[in-house]
């Protein structure tokens, strides 16, 4: 999905909403078996309670990998059973050398037919490149993350903190027709100044919810012209109800949040 | 496998040869089928040619994820195939918060017995440490690697190069029984570096062969007295020979590389 479909879908459906399939098989309902099967189940039921009120969906891969190859063909069938209308996000955290990362490219865009892959930046352009040279795909750098080790070193100071190289140095891998950036929202203090580096490019932040990051902060310093931001929602939506409501609750959650968004994006004069 | 073990393998067999398992497809020999059928039969040959070569394997999951769940299983049964004496490293390069890379910790030392993973510094502390909270498992950080886009971050400076912050601070994570770190050959000048601000810890290194680094460089500048060097080739031996005497040539190029091991530990006094 190209970079003008992907705003005219968050246009139609009032909603700049990512829902995260972190589906942790300990936290599923008790009616789903803790398996494979449980978990597509699960995410089935999660894909179409909220369809209606996100954009986008991204599955995690760790929470598959765990389950062997079992847990890859669920990665699969739940990517299958995501609409069309939808962005689809591999929340990977990948990068290696690039013979390595176009395999991973080819895994993530031909395989499994996603339409972004999040990328660590560590390893340099060579590491990130092979994910920009897919028409209508991206690569979502990891630039300031959600987490408490983010301060260990990606506020590390050579003049300016070290996330800001990482901005400054991969906005010229790729331009913003196929390269996002991971944007925690619990740093939403820093949102303006990265707003600054990257004006036009689309944010991934994770952190609302479950780490505590406020929707509104991250709208009021994210949001540009052409909206530009995915704002990523797992466990509260997920796990709203690990009772037989979950579904319902699951529904509820993405929708409080989709009207919250509304809301933001009529404020800003963006609907 | 535990540090004391994995020096003693080293001793046993001579050899600090890590083979590398990038089974790129379009690079078998053509009596191998072009699917994941092949590609474990491949996998199989190679083992048995170099096993008395080396110590460790390192299956790098992009070349097998890029089959799907297929590439998956080939990864499970790959893993079966290396002996009980052989040390097992996941090339993942995974990294996220801690809810997350606990479950990829489960899936690479639970799930597929490996006994060391390869992660990723960007996301701290908290991204490494469940990896490290595995009995007789390694986390394996990056911290200078062997290819062109190292130079975009790795080296710049505050005061120190990145690299150096990485190392220092990541070494209070873990202990030289369970945490490692990924220094490229190709990085040889920075070793003496290196060892002194990890001068216990072991070091995979990977960039000889087909990226150019030279061992008797590596093992200068790399070896302490515990040995401490895992030192990988992939490309150089997998591929030796694409024709019918590919096993030949594979056992061929790993005896080389273990002859030369064999002699530089002689020559440090180290057998």
């Amino acid at each position: 999905m190209d970079r003008e479909a992907l705003i005219a879908a968050i246009r139609t459906r009032q909603s700049f909403l990512c829902v995260g399939l972190d589906s942790d098989l300990e936290k599923l309902p008790s009616s789903f078996s803790k398996d494979a099967a449980g978990m597509l189940a699960f995410n089935k039921a999660i894909i179409a309670a909220t369809k209606a009120y996100c954009v986008a969906y991204k599955p995690n891969t760790a929470f598959y990998e765990v389950l062997g190859k079992e847990g890859w063909a669920v990665l699969e069938e739940t990517i299958a059973a995501i609409p069309d209308t939808h962005f689809i996000i591999a929340d990977a955290k990948r990068g290696d050398i690039g013979n390595t990362s176009r395999q991973y490219a080819k895994a993530f865009f031909e395989g499994l037919q996603c339409d972004a892959v999040t990328v660590a930046p560590y390893m340099g352009e060579d590491s990130v490149a092979p994910f920009l040279q897919f028409p209508g795909k991206w690569a979502i750098v990891l630039a300031l993350t959600s987490n408490a080790g983010s301060r260990d070193f990606q506020h590390l100071t050579d003049q300016k903190p070290f996330y800001q190289h990482v901005l400054a140095q991969s906005q010229q891998w790729g331009t913003p027709e196929n390269l996002m950036y991971v944007v925690g929202a619990t740093q939403a203090e820093a949102l303006s100044t990265i707003r600054g580096i990257v004006p036009d490019h689309f944010l991934l932040v994770p952190g609302i919810g479950a780490q505590g990051g406020r929707l509104e902060d991250v709208a009021r310093y994210g949001l540009n012209k052409d909206i530009g931001l995915l704002v990523n929602a797992s466990r509260s939506i997920l796990f709203a109800s690990q009772d037989d409501d979950f579904q319902e609750a699951a529904s509820h959650a993405a929708q409080e949040i989709q009207i919250k968004m509304r809301n933001l994006l009529e404020h800003h004069k963006l609907l």
